[in-house]
Formats: structure tokens, C-alpha cells, sequence
């Protein structure tokens, strides 16, 4: 009889057990990300005129493209290089916590869309190292999503999410990217 | 003696839970993909005559080349933006399911070779979401494998490997490549 | 009494259990490396005069820039793809394991910075596969990091972090960068 009740006891236990591994392999997937920024950054394309201001420039074209227009059918080829500052807020006037570097490339004959490959680098206060970023940006949705493909320093292996905003855009010469990042991965 | 029959129930059913624990680990663990796919994506690329039918055209050449036939030296140096259709089947006229964008780079001057960074982005009945790829491309082996590095939408945080193979090849102009894509991380 | 007995070993056993998998929860979160490398690759950039030895090779700049001389303003705006020899010592000569290949983009006008897209390329008897790396390369720094993003073959489905080092610096047609390895998830 009571060698009955222990077994019961150890059912009952084993079944806790179970279920509560269960609970913290669940926990593990859970889709809340570890870390959360938003940020702002600012492009301001070479058009032969701006050179002292300007943050990034076209250096590859289809055979109807140049070097200081934006080409034609949605920009289809153009291949921009950037070093735009990263703010806190929508002004382009603010202190900068760190530099947006490297590519974009239209790649649509038929809208407005790109690829981007690049690094957010902090050298701030508040965060070192830096976020590498890569993905389509369909420019005339709302909101996009690209992929956060790794990091280093404070954000040694980040993966996650990053969701693009144009926040603003001036002519063909002043655009202003809101992103939201999402660290799905952190260490 | 009850007792100790009870004792051994315990110890077999603490073999029994870790035993099952170890393989619910070795679970997770395991090589088995947990998305499997295939597509296949044809690139036309612009060579002065094609506008309206090309999806793809050099953008950078080395000093030897030009936008709009592919260089000697195995096209070393050619970096060609593309906007291909993703099909299920391996005819260019098939309903797209969604579109290949990003670049390619030959990059080898004694062999076929490319380094690629795109995304499939898809908007069909069956998927939404991008999935985004980067890795090099020894073109002239019959199977390749790249790095599916991120992804969004219903393929959000996802990982693995995509093996090309190159489904045709008609003069220097049209190619279609077959994706095996198999995902070993998803949400 | 024996069964209360019992009753004591089972929560014992449970309670051992229970910080065992903790430990190796614990475990899987170790700061690590599951795997570390080093290894040299040098790059001989084209310069007009040298085809037969060049790696490497401008295919795109600014407007204000060419294909055989990197330009001035820390060269902002040259995008140079590559195919160079990896070796295990710094010697150019010493017989290379694999090739790095891919594409480098200088991306700041003020400082030397570059944005790096690549793979290496193993093919001997040690190592087959590919490790693919992205990321933002301040070249002044004496050590930058990079991310691995994915590989291949022997590195199938690698993440981590690659280390580089600018090993020599010759004029402007040859660098040679040491690159320390410290993969964090592998196989």
C-alpha cells in the first residue's frame, strides 16, 4: 500500500517534471525579442554639386546610367556606396551615435526597389561594435523587413530583425530611414 | 521488499526520462531540415538589344570590360543586379511565385566562378516573406551550396544552405538556375 | 518507512536531475569557440600594368574616380572584387589552402573604411567548404571584427566572428590581412 502511494508519487512528479521541461524548451522559442532600438539615418547622394555634404555616391550604372543622376526605370542598376550618420531622432542635425556604412542597389525595372548590404558602427556612450544588416527593401511599401546577419562587439551574434521606415525623402538627393531593430539572438 | 521494487521503478523510469531526455537533445540537433524547398529563378541578362525582356545587367566592370557583353578572363570582375522570376517548375513562362533580387560577381579569371547576395522575395498564396542568401558560386561544379543567412516574414530568423544547380545555360544571355533550399533553423 | 525512504531518494534523484539540466543548458551558452582558426590571404590589386599577378580588380568608382587607380578621398566610392590566395603563414608564395573571394567597397571619405562581402573557399585535405563573412572593416584600427554568417561543407551552418589584421601594407597594389577565426555555433 504504501509502495503503491510512492509510485504514485514519483507518476505525478515525473509528469511535473515533463511538463515543466517542456515549459523552458517553449521558453527558448519565444518571440519576444532580447533587445530592442530604433534609430534614424540620413543619405545624401552625390549629384555632382554637393561633394563636401554629401554621404554616399553611385559608382556603378547600367550602360544608360551615369555617375551623378539617378538613372531612369526606377533606378534599375544603380549601385550606391554610403556612410550615413545614425541618429537618435528624425534630425539630420543631431549628434550622431554611429555610421550606417556600405551598399545599396535598385534592382527593379518596374518600381522602386533595392538590396541592401551594411553595417550599423556605434562608437558611442552608449554602444560599441557594430550590426550587420542584409535584404530586399521594397522602397514603396510601408515597411520592410531585412535581416540582421550578425554583430560584433556589444552585438557579438545578433540575429534578428531590422524594419525599415522611410521617414523621409527629398527630391532624388535626401532620404531619411527609420529602422526598428529587433534582437531575436543576443548573447 | 515492496519498497525496494518501488526503488527500482524509480531508477528505471530515471533511465527511461533521460535517456529520453538525451534524445529529445539529440532532437534538436539533428541534420533534418525543418523546411525543405525547391524553385527555380531565370536571369536574361542585358546585352544592348533586350531591354524590355532582360532582367538583369552589368553595372561594374573592370577596366577592360563594358555593360553590355560579358568580359574574357571568365568574366572576372563583371557585377551584374538581377530581378529574376522564381518559378515552381523550370519554364521561364510559369507563373512566378515571387522574385530573385540582389547581384552576382564573377570573380576568377581562369575559371566560371560568382559571389552572390540576393533574396527571394516572395508574395504568393503560399508565401510571404523574403529569404536572404550569401555565398560563393563555383559555377562550373555541378552542385553549390550557399548560406541562407536570414529571412522574414514567414521565414522569419530562418537558417541553412541552398545547393544551385544550373538547370540551363543558352550562349552568354539567359540562364536558369534550380534552388534546393533546406532551412535546419526555423520559427 | 522504507516507502518514506523511497519517497526521500526520489526527490533527491529529481532534484540531481534537475540542476544536471541546468548545467547543460548552461552549457550551450559558454562564450567558447566551438572551433578557432587563422589564416592569411593577400590581395594584389589590378593597376593597368600588372594582369598576370593581379587578385583583385577596381570595377566601379565615383564619378570622379577609375578602374586602374584607387582614388583620393581614403578612395570612397571604389568597389574592387577579389580572388585571393589563402595561405596558413603570411609567406604570399607558401602554397594556398583555398581562396578568399568576393568584393571590398570603400565606403568613408575622410578615413580609410571598407565593407567587406566574401567567402573563403577551402579545398585541400584539411578543410572542404566555404565560411561566408560580411561586415564593416575600419581599416586604421589595428584588429576589426566581422561576422560570419554562414558555411558550407565542413563549416555547415558556422556563425561567428572573424578577426582581421592588416598584415602588410605595400603601396597600394598589395595588403596582405591575417584573419583569426572563432566560430561560436558549428556542427
Amino acid at each position: 500500500m504504501e509502495a503503491k502511494r510512492s509510485l504514485l508519487a514519483i507518476f505525478l512528479l515525473l509528469s511535473f517534471l515533463s511538463i515543466s521541461t517542456a515549459t523552458s524548451t517553449r521558453k527558448t522559442r519565444t518571440r519576444n525579442p532580447c533587445k530592442s532600438m530604433v534609430f534614424y539615418f540620413h543619405d545624401i547622394i552625390y549629384n555632382g554639386h554637393n561633394a563636401k555634404n554629401a554621404t554616399s555616391a553611385i559608382v556603378g550604372s547600367p550602360q544608360w546610367g551615369n555617375k551623378t543622376i539617378l538613372t531612369g526605370k526606377n533606378h534599375f542598376g544603380d549601385l550606391v556606396v554610403f556612410d550615413d550618420p545614425i541618429t537618435l531622432d528624425n534630425n539630420l542635425h543631431s549628434k550622431p551615435v554611429g555610421r550606417a556604412q556600405g551598399f545599396y542597389i535598385y534592382d527593379k525595372k518596374d518600381i522602386f526597389t533595392a538590396w541592401l548590404g551594411f553595417s550599423f558602427v556605434f562608437n558611442s556612450t552608449q554602444n560599441k561594435g557594430s550590426i550587420n544588416f542584409a535584404g530586399a527593401d521594397p522602397l514603396m511599401n510601408q515597411t520592410r523587413d531585412i535581416s540582421v546577419i550578425g554583430g560584433t562587439g556589444d552585438f557579438l551574434m545578433a540575429r534578428g530583425v531590422a524594419t525599415l521606415m522611410t521617414d523621409a525623402f527629398e527630391g532624388e538627393v535626401y532620404f531619411r530611414l527609420r529602422t526598428d531593430i529587433n534582437l531575436y539572438e543576443c548573447w
